[in-house]
């Protein structure tokens, strides 16, 4: 993709996944989340560091070609061992599947398609259970899907057994969530915004900051629609697009989300995604 | 040393070295270096970032018990793959054998005294190849040593051999410089800075912010010392020591430093060698 010598020849999949998690993180301003700039009281910058440190081993097990629900749950075990709670739930469970098919070889759509359509019931068992490490905030399930409640953790693995699910069956039924999306369609937002991040030019927090920025104009996010409703997920959504890919423009946007909570989930997990594959690709740092 | 279960059981002491230098790098006010508010033009936060997760395998290296010297090059190299240039020469030679202690489970003032007593020739040798990977700013070597000179890198191997010095022997050699008296004398300031850490309250970069300030008030930083001459060195510790371990007073000085270009080396470099004793130790984030 970029030509010539990848500037990080030493650099394995596990490691461009760790580095992105920082770099998703210390992208400013993403208005809403905690960035270089800004923390939340009880979660803050230095979380979401021990969280990715953490993360790692899990990484590594997908890199290694471990099931996707064994490392899944893995990072995230290895994610929660720090005070600020859910950190990069969400980040995690896109990054496992293409750190999957990074270390196959095939960091492409149809790469990742063929992670997810080969995701078993023991990995829809990894994922629930990946669930009693942290508190996730989630929408309520579906009509009649609430035996399959993920709030349910490890307590929904037999339910998910006797139905047969495989986690990609899991993720085709959470509807509405953005990274099931992801995980259903070949990661399209993903890589998408991974080659606008190689496009870009300037320092890579800055790319970061700015594919973060096109992400939320284009879709409401998952978890400001869970937490605030639809309306206020549209509206940032509005005002996201205002702002463009101007960062200063984007400031007062944070300095407005971050007083009024407003902390876009999804919208970060996609990039801190596409950050890894535009790493992989030869992102320079 | 902390009592209780430890915060974070899954950590690996690699997992601690590079969580050390993300945090050390998120400390701020760490007046004249990069941390979470300010850049240089181009050695940037997101440089230390990669800087670490680049160092990771020979700090693994050194966690399995490899030689120092290797681990040492093996850390170097990793690092030296972002565009910043050095960003972490000091903290990863503090690190190493601070590593190699605590993977043998004496991380103690006798443990890694006995870790620098054990160095080779050949861990001579490694350290300096590192120097092949990444331009050092260091002093003049002592009169008569100009075929030991550091800036030689693998170099200056064969005299290194011819003359048979160690490790330990070639830093007991190099007069002035902080981080070869840390390696001297069991590490007696990171440890103190480590403890004082763990007595510290509040969010672990506030805590590194503050021995930070208390180590720059201590002696004249070496890198200050070789850049600017010794009379700024001591107004550095002097104006560290007025600011005490207030961060709000030590804001004015970061600017002031920031903006005069002066930015401490092994000041940072002890911090972070303290960070990873306390983190290794139970210092909670």
């Amino acid at each position: 993709v970029t030509g010539g010598a990848h500037p990080r020849p030493g650099f394995s999949a596990a490691d461009h996944a760790v580095l992105a998690l920082g770099l998703e993180v210390t992208g400013t301003p993403k208005p809403g989340n905690v960035d270089r700039r800004r923390d939340y009281d009880d979660l803050r910058f230095e979380h979401f560091l021990a969280g990715g440190v953490g993360a790692r081993p899990g990484l590594e097990r997908a890199a290694e070609g471990a099931p996707v629900g064994e490392a899944f749950e893995a990072a995230v075990a290895g994610m929660s061992q720090q005070s600020g709670g859910n950190t990069q739930f969400g980040c995690l469970l896109d990054l496992v599947p293409l750190v999957s098919a990074a270390a196959d070889g095939s960091l492409t759509p149809a790469g990742v398609e063929r992670v997810v359509a080969g995701t078993t019931v023991a990995d829809a068992a990894g994922f629930y259970r990946a669930f009693d490490h942290v508190d996730v905030t989630v929408a309520d399930p579906p009509e009649g899907m609430d035996d399959l409640d993920v709030r349910r953790g490890s307590g929904a693995v037999p339910a998910v057994r006797e139905r047969g699910l495989t986690l990609a069956d899991v993720l085709a039924r959470s509807e509405g969530d953005g990274n099931a999306r992801e995980w259903e369609r070949g990661f399209p937002r993903t890589f998408r915004a991974a080659e606008a991040m190689l496009d870009d030019d300037g320092p890579a927090p800055d790319r970061v900051a700015r594919a973060f920025l096109s992400l939320l104009s284009e879709e409401p996010d998952t978890l400001v629609r869970v937490e605030q409703g639809p309306d206020v997920a549209y509206e940032v959504m509005d005002r996201a697009e205002a702002a463009g890919r101007d960062l200063a423009a984007a400031e007062d946007l944070a300095e407005e989300f971050h007083a009024r909570g407003i902390n876009p989930g999804t919208t970060a997990d996609v990039t801190a995604a596409a950050t890894f594959v535009a790493l992989e690709r030869g992102l320079p740092v």
